[in-house]
């Protein structure tokens, strides 16, 4: 069997020599990155403590709901400040421990999940009032991507606010893969929040986002361009969507100066760059239909 | 670390408050919910049952086909049953025991399967012939997510039928979650049916479509508005699409009472939410483009 | 319980039945199938050796590298080498052994391993350089469904080349399923290629992009019809993107002989069935929305 011998000799020198070459196939400067898998597990096992009659020991949380609770935060507590710890370590030029500074934001992190729990609740009820294929409540705590991707994005904005590296994004492309919408954990969302079959759905980093919205699939808040890269960084460049807006399936809208006032609808396919005054209905105007008998040729 | 010990004694007084004041953070009156991951897990398994060459013990069930069919069925049985029969007991106001309804229910399920297994086979000829890029039906089998989606809606859609809680809508949104899929239980749907690609593609629960329907992605049969919530429940809110119809990429067919009639095309980005004689082929008019020399300003 | 058995025993006679009468139930002529989950864990186990730092032992890979890659690709040969013969001997009519076959393959795929991690390395910068929203280029290798697309895809491309069955599309299936993005093993991909959010983008089997290409989510590169199905096999029915262009959220370009020329930009929401000249900015003419107050009737 030569061929396999001299090939993954060949192979050997040259994947090792790109690890030296290049400046990311290894962590940089030996210093440890945070563990994907670890932040993926951390953020599902926090739903049995979110939602324990769905997806953690119901009748335990029953029982002995303060057992039930301090038992599993304090194992959660020291994996998710261990993660935080490496991931602000990487991010420093100097080697000093990130450790103190951890610990504080986990505690921070972990102080917000009440408040997270109970905007989850008020979530669900949108989806329940918003949507006449919900059987009930329960069913959309089960089963609804969108309630999953806003569960998520709830716990991933904390840590961006406080300027974790790595971990909110991890948490939202997680998210974002199992659920097909995409919240960037910058984006800033009020109560009651909604979004429906979801696949699709982009939400942008400075996008912001009233009370009572509801969005549908394919729907994107975008930037009107991103040719001058990094340079647009820290700059609003996603729009502002007020109170009590609706934005039907596979719309638009781009650019961080655009504001879709409150009360608004805005129907599927339409694509909107400009802002649109509070309590308006919106939707392109009805596009003109070919329709022809079969087998004759285009136009 | 006082900040620890202080911050996971406060969080677990709220989340325990939160616990006793909302209704829904634990289960309702102690009654258990049905297992997501059993739920998954059996529409996974009985994979190897209608594709044993695929996702089985191939030569089991070549050489021992009873007993490989039969075993897998006993054990399946007994654990789909016990699914159904907790959810009917937790939607159910009463505690009597709802195990003889579910034993009903579950065996009218396997006795559809079967048939399931035949109409799947068509589906897998309508990708054949449908798709260029097929090379064979086994790729569409193992690899095609318009057939993994239909396979689950075919499973989900009998239990709908039987008015199961929660069951159905578990797995078609685990369905959802890894194709982008997103086809309500309670949709009909006929012969020979195929999706290609498929991310982005929405159909509503009251949707009905006949035979030999082809879809593209980002396809959505969706409702004309929400706007009632849950006044809506049972009302035909989504659109019909007869026989031999095709839908190209993106594109969107509203309301209860829109018809695509058949041997229709539709192609690709039309939004249609008026009915469509038969026979005919719908595209928006040609949209206007505009072609500019890089660097001029927008008109 | 006599439902249950006499279920269970009228299933079984069917569902053998069907096996013995259908042709696809029970793998070909006793024949094995690749293992879907094979291939896919050796998709996913490469990555430890494409990037140890993030998805590997990093601190083995820096102190003994040569151990480390020979030992990781010395498994990985002999496991994809087995898939391969598998593939290789089902397509076949003969019962010949595709062993030798199959070790040439498996051998030129592991030489071209070092220059797909080089190409990986220029499409991470191009993400860093084209997205705003980036905050490291770790961020990009850890978190970006599009790179993880783009590092499935350059992977099948080869094997596709070496027209392997079955595994170039279980591969990119895997990633589409895990991403939303739907490369199809065939398409040609130049160097810096960039796909940002990237659900529901469709690259179809013919496509040709340069170099310095930019895609955003919702973006299909896509057929014109497949009325003519398994008829346009081997036929260029998807368009070519010359180098350097930016295509823009949600657009379509349909057509073998559509070609976007090199520096163009395509704006949000654009239907192009037609080729674009080189250094041109596209858009749709602004469609008009009609705005109205809320409560009035549509018109």
């Amino acid at each position: 069997m030569p061929e396999k011998e001299a090939t993954i000799e060949a192979a050997v020198q040259k994947l090792t020599r790109n690890y030296r070459e290049g400046d990311l196939f290894l962590s940089r400067s030996g210093k440890r990155l945070p563990s994907r898998d670890q932040v993926i597990d951390i953020t599902r096992q926090l739903r049995a403590i979110v939602f324990p009659g769905f997806f953690g020991n119901d009748s335990c949380a029953r029982e002995f709901p303060e057992y039930y609770v301090g038992f599993h935060l304090n194992e959660l507590f020291d994996r998710l400040c261990r993660q935080i710890e490496i991931a602000f370590e990487y991010d420093k030029e100097t080697r000093e421990s990130g450790e103190r500074h951890a610990r504080e934001v986990t505690a921070r992190f972990f102080e917000s999940l009440p408040g997270i729990q109970e905007l989850l609740m008020k979530d669900v009820q949108a989806g329940f009032d918003g949507d006449p294929a919900a059987k009930s409540k329960e069913e959309i705590i089960f089963c609804y991507p969108g309630l999953y991707a806003i569960y998520v994005y709830r716990l991933a904005h904390v840590l961006y606010l406080e300027k974790v590296p790595f971990i909110p994004r991890i948490m939202t492309e997680h998210a974002h893969s199992r659920t097909g919408i995409d919240i960037n954990p910058g984006a800033r969302i009020g109560e009651y929040f909604f979004i429906d079959h979801g696949t699709g759905v982009v939400i942008g980093e400075t996008t912001e986002i009233g009370n009572n919205v509801k969005l549908y699939q394919g729907v994107t808040l975008g930037a009107l361009s991103t040719r001058m890269g990094q340079a647009l960084a820290n700059v609003k460049r996603h729009p502002t969507i007020e109170d009590n807006v609706t934005i039907y399936s596979n719309s638009t809208v781009l650019g961080g100066d655009t504001v879709i006032g409150a009360n608004s609808v805005v129907a599927g396919n339409t694509f909107i760059i400009e802002s649109v005054p509070a309590g308006t209905k919106v939707s392109v105007k009805n596009p003109e239909l070919v329709i022809r008998a079969p087998g004759l040729k285009e136009e």
